[in-house]
C-alpha cells in the first residue's frame, strides 16, 4: 500500500530556482486509479511555467513534471485487467482526469472538457492537490495512462507524453500529408518533436526561428528549409510557403503572429499550441485575416485517443526525440530548469536516477 | 462600340444617401475583356459601405453595385469562343480582375490575390477607376465573368454572385455535409443564403441572432434551430453545439466573438465573412482557444472555379434568395439603401427596370 510520495518540488514560488525534497500522501486509492513507480520524467516548458507562477499559484508544495513513463505496480478493483497488467510499462502526460460525462468526453474530445485535470497544478473535487511526476509514484485513473510500445525506449517516449501529443494533434488536425507544407516555430522541447512527425508524415518543413543559430541543429532533425525571422527578408520573401504553421514558440506576440501568419498561403492556418503569461492577449485585423482567407487558432495536447495513435505512430516511424539526460535531485533540476531559461537543452531534459535518489 | 456608360453613385460621400445620376467613359477594351448589358443587379451591404467611407472614400463619383446579371454585347479577341458568346447571360460579383501570375492566381486563390481588382472601389494600374452595376454596362475581364445556368433565374442568380459565394465558401472549406453542426449568425442578406446553402449540403443548421424577431423567417428559411443571443441562457445553454459558426453580421466585436464562439464544439471553426470598419481589431485570450482548441477565421469570396460551382450547385439544389425588387433610379436606390441601414429587407434587394430608366 502507497501511504507516502517522495517528490522533488517548488515549496515556496519566489524561491521557484530552489526545488525541495518533500512528501505527500496521495489521495485515498479508487476503483479506476493505477499506481506507477516513475522512472523516468521529462521537464516541460509548463513545469517551469507553473513553477514560477505565470499561470497563477495553485498550491505549495508542488511538485511539477508531466511526461512521465513507470511501471505500474498496483491497480484498481474497476481497471480493465486485459488492458493493464503489474509491470506494464506506461506513461502519463499533462492531463490526470476528465469528468467522463460531458459532451466532450463522451465523444473523444476529453483533452477539451472542462472538469479536466491537470497532472499537476490542479485540485480534485475532494481538496486533493494534484502532484507531478518529479516524485517516485504517481496515483492515477487509468483514463489516462498509456501503454508504452515495446519499440519505444523510456527516454523517447518521456517527452512524447506531453510536448510530442502537443506537436503531433495540430499535424493531425491540419490533415498533414505527403506534400502538406508545414512551418515550425519554435525549434525547441515540442518544436524539434513538431518536426520529426511531421517529417515522418511526408509534409515538407520548414523550421522558423528568430536567429540562424539553430539552421544546423534543424537540417540535422530533417527539416527541408529553414527561416531566421531576424533576416530582413522576413517575411516579405516568404509568401505563400505554408498550409499550415505550429507555433512553438513559448511567447508570441500579435505582431509576430502577423508576420509568420503572411507566409500562409490562402485558407492557411496558425495553430499555437503554448501560452503567453495569462495577462496577454492577441489582437488582429479582420481585413488582414479575410484578405487572406486565414485561421488562427489553439490546439490543447490531445484525447487519449490520440495519445495512443501518436505512441503507435511514433514507434512505427522511430521516432526518436533529441534528450539530455538529468539526475532527479534538487541541484540538477535547478539547473536543468536554468538552462531551459536560457534555452541551453537540445532539445528535452528527461529526469532519470529515480531509484538512486528516492530511497 | 461602347463609349460613354450610364450610372448612379455617390458623387459625394459627404451626401452618399444622395446618390446620382452620371456618365463614365470606360477604359479601353482589352482582348480578354466582354461588354455586358446590365440587366439586374443585388444590393449589398458592402455597397453601403463603401458608399459611406467606412472602409476608405476611394473616388468619386462611384457607382456601386457587385452582384450583376446581364447579357454579353462584345466579346474581346482573345475570349474563348467557344465558352462565351454574344447574347449570354452571365454574371459579375465583387471581383473584376486579378494579376493572374502570382501563386495565389496560378493555384486557384485569385480571391486572395494581393493585386486583385474589386468590381468597384479599386484602380486599374492604368489609372482607371472600376465602376460597378448601377449602371446599365460594365465591361470586364471574361476571367471573372461566369455563365448563369438556364435552371437559375435572373432574380436568384443576382445576389448569389457576391453574397451567395461568401456565405457559401466557407460552408465549402469547412466540408459542410450530412449532419454537419453550423450555425448562421445574422440572418440578412448574405445570412439567409449561407442558410439555404447549408441545408442544401444536409447540415443541421441553426439561425443565431440578437432577439426573437427572425425566428419565423429562420424556420421559413429552413432552419432547424433558432437562438436570440439575447437570451440570458446564451452562450451557457448552448455549450458543444457547432462544428463551425459562419458570422455573417456586418459587425460584431471580440466579447460577441467570444461568446458565439464558445458554443463551438471542440476543433470547432468561426469564420467571419464581413469587416467591421478598419479601424476596429479584435481581441482574443490564447488560453480561451487553447481550451477549445477553437479557431478563428476570415474568408473572402470564393475563386472563379468556386463561383462556377456555387451556380451549378444553386441549380441543381432549387436555391431561391428571398429577393425584393427595386427599380433602379435615384430615389429608389436611396430608399432601398436607407431600408437596409434599417435592416429593413427580407432579405436581398436586386435592382431591376434597367431598360425603363437608362434609355
Amino acid at each position: 500500500m502507497l501511504e507516502t510520495i517522495k517528490a522533488i518540488g517548488v515549496l515556496d514560488y519566489d524561491k521557484w530556482l530552489e526545488p525541495k525534497r518533500f512528501d505527500y500522501t496521495p489521495r485515498d486509492m479508487r476503483p479506476v486509479d493505477v499506481d506507477i513507480k516513475i522512472i523516468a520524467c521529462g521537464i516541460c516548458g509548463s513545469d517551469i511555467h507553473c513553477a514560477k507562477g505565470d499561470w497563477g499559484r495553485p498550491y505549495a508544495p508542488i511538485a511539477v513534471g508531466h511526461e512521465i513513463v513507470g511501471h505500474i505496480v498496483a491497480l484498481g478493483d474497476e481497471v480493465d485487467k486485459s488492458k493493464f497488467h503489474i509491470g506494464d510499462r506506461v506513461g502519463v502526460g499533462a492531463q490526470c482526469d476528465s469528468c467522463s460525462s460531458c459532451w466532450r468526453c463522451v465523444n473523444g474530445f476529453q483533452n477539451n472538457c472542462d472538469e479536466q485535470q491537470t497532472t499537476y497544478g490542479s485540485t480534485y473535487p475532494d481538496g486533493t492537490n494534484n502532484q507531478g511526476g518529479y516524485a517516485n509514484y504517481i496515483r492515477i485513473s487509468n483514463r489516462f495512462v498509456f501503454k508504452i510500445p515495446d519499440a519505444l525506449d523510456t527516454l523517447s517516449a518521456a517527452p512524447l507524453m506531453c510536448g510530442g501529443i502537443t506537436g503531433f494533434k495540430p499535424l493531425l488536425s491540419a490533415g498533414v500529408k505527403k506534400g502538406t507544407k508545414v512551418g515550425v516555430r519554435g525549434i525547441g522541447g515540442i518544436g524539434h518533436m513538431c518536426i520529426l512527425f511531421a517529417k515522418a508524415m511526408g509534409a515538407e518543413v520548414t523550421a522558423i526561428s528568430r536567429s540562424d543559430r539553430k539552421k544546423e541543429l534543424a537540417k540535422k532533425l530533417g527539416a527541408d528549409h529553414y527561416i531566421a525571422t531576424s533576416n530582413p527578408e522576413f517575411p516579405a520573401s516568404y509568401k505563400d510557403k505554408f498550409d499550415v504553421v505550429v507555433n512553438t514558440a513559448s511567447t508570441f506576440d500579435a505582431s509576430q503572429v502577423k508576420s509568420v501568419m503572411s507566409t500562409l498561403r490562402p485558407s492557411g492556418k496558425f495553430v499555437f499550441i503554448t501560452a503567453p503569461p495569462i495577462s496577454v492577449k492577441l489582437e488582429f485585423e479582420p481585413f488582414f485575416m479575410l484578405h487572406g482567407s486565414y485561421s488562427i487558432g489553439g490546439s490543447a495536447i490531445g484525447s487519449p485517443a490520440d495519445i495512443e495513435y501518436m505512441l503507435q505512430f511514433a514507434a512505427d516511424n522511430k521516432i526518436k526525440p533529441w534528450v539530455e539526460t538529468m539526475d532527479i535531485n534538487e541541484a540538477d533540476v535547478c539547473t536543468a530548469w536554468k538552462r531551459m531559461e536560457s534555452g541551453d537543452v537540445k532539445f528535452r531534459f528527461v529526469l532519470t536516477g529515480y531509484d538512486k535518489y528516492f530511497v
